[in-house]
């Protein structure tokens, strides 16, 4: 079972297949840990990463495309234009199973194109066609003129919007128009490259070695989500709203506050009330976790971009203060169509609130507008301004780390950023392991490389995954004990494996719809190779430590794994109103995980570490 | 699901039980990880071996018991006379279902009796009783005597023997008077308590949560193991003899050759037309590979004492240069008559047949006999001279690190121990990872602690193991890369957990009878615990850290992690002429070794892997 891999030289207008033998396919599955194999082997350090010798990797893995729920993701990675580190970000949707289809697990892209171009996949065909025509336009219209051209709807696309043409250095990717590459600016990269859109059409067969068993997971998943994961068919992510509120944990005002006092009027109930259009989900998943919204009121919500997660609801609500759900499905329109990653974008749009309100920007610097938080139709129009590098929005598309620079000495200690990127929608100090996950991510500040931490809202489903692998004793959200940190070290190889095979997170959380158990199964089933937990876990290591080392030959010390002032203070308002993170010991913990992940005290991997997950051959 | 101990203090004649809470017995699961718990826990550093001080522990396991084969081994552990270390050895036989039987999971003695006792356990009925009736009894007499003294012929029997009762620092404990825990001198520190015996009777249920499974199981193992491990019935570990010998690595004359040109007279296969009688198998394995020799020729063989295993064959014959099956035998015979273990008991005679041939000893010396290899008359003469330690006996009671003092200095280059315990019968030479084993294994050179290399005459079943861990590209035996160290580091965690739930390593090895996969369903079965193959083999690697940390606090330190100068040396004969093993190498992979394991540069584990493994609470 061997895997190919499209090989696209922009500047040479060059296209080769290349083979990945078996023994690789299996060390490096895909996704997460098949990018980074291409980034290391394939990249010069110290490249800037809008340069053309910057290399763009989309990889999907060795599940992908097999109808079984839960298994769609593909990764985008790069070197991070927001980070300067490793960066990557994971997609669900319809575009990584139509990869495979179409024979292949992983594109690579190098160069830049002398003008806009976007790459045609049709099955083994595959060439690069002109893409003037579809300059500056929206995300949607690009779908629709690509899909015209060819007269087949089917057509599925991955691309970046107008904001990765201009590179806004956290533009997204996306497929559909509404499942994002959110993180790390991948989108950037692609616009950089003069590349604007991967559109793939694949009518292949998906080589599965026991199809029986398939069938038998496919149909227990059908059967049984309904008993496990209703919920999430409900009120998909933004059902979450309401639980981090009442947790005192929900970011809101620029992470000044932990509650947010519209909490209900922005929750997944509400939505269900008001915007809900219908639920859409991803490639061969029933649960329909994505919200469609619509508006013909005041804001002319388009429902072609679908409905805001939990974390644009967090980014662009909560925590610019906004309390109005139709302005935060219309941000969300706005950055899918634009291509924008809704997390940076929103925590650009709040650190600037923040700084009008501290006055160290005035209403000149704004254009005009009245950036206060809470303003709906600033924070929308400030999404548009990012994304098309208009006035101060050319200095927030740079992230808030490098607009912080601009904005003057106090304007850094507001820059909710970790290593240059902007923080995720959970506030750490409610639940410590998401701190250490902050804080050691290699994409910088990043929900999804951030094992979720026994929390006070979940319903256990953490600690179901951890007494897989012998944490059985459920530990509190606010410890952080060493044995918070083994929790996290072991679970964070959990989610870089999902990150690698693909798994949906959602799936495979809550009691064991894709449990540890399935997923061997699972990949068994697919590949009939005879894989363990313990491999599978180990290849999850395995990504992460590859990524750590990508970060390394950049540059990056001990220093970049740290949390910004602000979450070390205590928390001001709601249930945990006087709950910090101890300065010191998060230090120690850090230190702490880079023993336990046999890393040395400046978090360097051991030489003998490499050798255990076979990198010997990568050069820090 | 929690457990039951038995705490006997010999000193104040007091018998006391405690439980094991359910989490620490999923923590500790049985043989070599729970008894090492209770050394680390209850054991002063520095305590000399043979003093009252000393803790000796009887320890199944959370499956022994259950009637499924390949799970019966229990440990018998202490701080080892022969090592001043950790002491371990594992055997099957009956003896540990029968004590799960009566209720109780481990046994730890205390103390010292005044005069011989044994202990006799009638489920929950518990007494030290006097054994002066049975001091210098054979274990075949003591087992006539007590079975009699309660007219029940199924009483299980774990004792020393004579050999025991004189302190021999290699002496075993032996059930049915032919399963021994061999190695580490744990018959001594018996002796040394004035314990000659437990004697079990249980007739309880034994816990299980899932019996369909079991059922499941069982029937599975029945159905196939003719066709996967026939070989094993025919001929036993026996068949081993030829294999290894074309293999060269037969240890032969105290290790100057790798093989011998008697070895077909020896092999497994001579066996079973000359002296074999029957086979016995452990509690519900239907294999029977345990082999019963009878002989009423010149050495009239008492089958009482089973027959001899490879170790033995290999010690007693090759090594001693005797090609004499019956000698070899008879020599079987009397080490399990007086409790002595066949592998150190060999290696013993051998080093002073070395020593006599090259002049160290005299006649005069030996007690007048000739000590030259190949004579198995005194090889027999020897062996009950040193269980009852007369005249040179009493020199080699001490094992031959001790003797080699004796003897002056040439003789220490002839001295075939790690640590102070003799070698088995595999010359590392021609597999190099059996030489890590020796060197690493907490209880000197062990081959229960040290995996099985892939070696020439193996079937591909150590690749089985080490595929379902990642590891499927085949290693050669002669490779000492970094990928020799991984694969060793991964397969002695399996070794390891073996030690723990009692694993036979026949039933585990060959083509997956107990394969990883099934010790997972199988311990779910019998527990009802969640537990994965990740946690299964996380307690191996506990068990074995648990031991090293042992070592460290009595002053071991990374010198003593070192073969003996003469494998260093190229092998002499046979297809493997000229191998040696390169000495900076080996010295670096070991050091490769330890930063694998989490260990610093001198074989000290890191806090923080203790913290992962959740020893914490050890102090190195």
């Amino acid at each position: 079972m061997e895997a190919k891999v499209l090989k696209v030289d922009l500047t040479k207008n060059k296209i080769e297949e290349e083979i990945i033998p078996e023994k690789d396919y299996r060390r490096y599955l895909g996704g997460s840990a098949l990018a980074s194999f291409y980034l290391l082997k394939e990249l010069e350090p110290g490249t800037a990463p809008l340069s053309p010798d910057n290399i763009l990797v989309f990889a999907s893995n060795v599940l992908s495309g097999v109808s079984v729920p839960g298994i769609t993701r593909y990764t985008v990675a790069s070197k991070s234009p927001l980070t300067g580190g490793f960066g990557e970000a994971e997609a669900g949707g319809w575009w990584g199973p139509e990869l495979k289809k179409a024979g292949y697990v992983a594109i690579v892209i190098y160069g830049k194109a002398d003008e806009l171009q976007y790459l045609w996949i049709q099955d083994n065909k595959v060439e690069l066609k002109s893409a003037r025509h579809l300059k500056g336009k929206t995300t949607g219209e690009l779908e629709k003129i690509i899909r015209k051209e060819f007269n087949d709807k089917n057509i599925k696309i991955a691309q970046t919007g107008p904001a990765g043409e201009k590179m806004v250095r956290y533009a997204c990717v996306l497929n559909n128009a509404k499942h994002a590459n959110g993180r790390s600016g991948m989108g950037a990269v692609m616009g950089s490259k003069n590349l604007r859109a991967i559109a793939v059409r694949g009518t292949g067969e998906i080589f599965v070695d026991n199809e029986e068993k398939i069938k038998e997971i496919r149909k227990w998943y059908h059967s049984n989500w309904k008993d496990i994961n209703y919920n999430f068919f409900e009120y998909g992510t933004p059902g979450a709203v309401e639980n981090l509120n009442e947790s005192g944990i929900l970011p809101t005002r620029n992470f000044q506050l932990g509650t947010f006092e519209f909490a209900s009027d922005i929750s997944g109930s509400e939505m269900n009330k008001s915007l809900l259009k219908e639920r859409e989900g991803c490639y061969a998943c029933p649960i329909r976790c994505k919200r469609v919204v619509e508006s013909s009121g005041k804001y002319r919500v388009d429902p072609y971009y679908g409905g805001p997660e939990y974390e644009t609801i967090g980014s662009l609500g909560s925590n610019c203060g906004v309390g109005d759900l139709e302005a935060i499905s219309k941000g969300n329109e706005l950055c899918n169509k634009y291509g924008l990653d809704t997390i940076s974008t929103g925590v650009a749009i709040s650190f600037a609130m923040e700084c009008y309100e501290r006055g160290i920007l005035s209403r000149q610097d704004t254009d005009g507008l009245e950036l206060n938080f809470g303003n709906g139709e600033a924070m929308v129009e400030m999404i548009r301004k990012i994304a098309l590098r208009e006035g101060i929005g050319d200095i927030l598309a740079e992230g808030v780390f490098r607009a912080a620079e601009e904005f003057g000495s106090e304007a850094k200690d507001y820059a909710m950023h970790i290593k240059g990127q902007e923080i995720p929608m959970h506030d750490p100090r409610g639940k410590t392991g998401v701190g250490l996950g902050y804080g050691i991510s290699p994409t910088g500040a990043d929900h999804i490389e951030t094992p979720h931490d026994p929390s006070f809202s979940d319903e256990g489903w953490v600690m179901d995954i951890a007494a897989t692998l012998g944490i059985y004793e459920t530990l509190d959200p606010l410890d952080l004990s060493s044995q918070k940190v083994r929790l996290f070290s072991y679970l964070q190889k959990v989610y870089n494996l999902y990150n690698t095979i693909g798994v949906c997170n959602f799936s495979a959380w809550p009691q064991g719809l894709l449990s540890p158990d399935k997923l061997v199964e699972l990949t068994r089933a697919v590949t009939g190779w005879n894989i363990s937990l313990w491999e599978l876990i180990k290849a999850g290591e395995k990504a992460n430590t590859m990524a750590r080392c990508f970060n390394i030959r950049e540059g990056f010390e001990k220093e970049d794994d740290m949390l910004p002032a602000r979450l070390f203070e205590p928390l001001k308002d709601g249930p945990l109103k006087g709950q910090d993170i101890d300065r010191d010991r998060f230090i120690e913990a850090i230190k702490e995980y880079y023993k336990m992940e046999g890393w040395d005290e400046n978090g360097v991997p051991l030489r003998e570490k490499l050798e255990e997950l076979e990198l010997e051959w990568v050069d820090i």
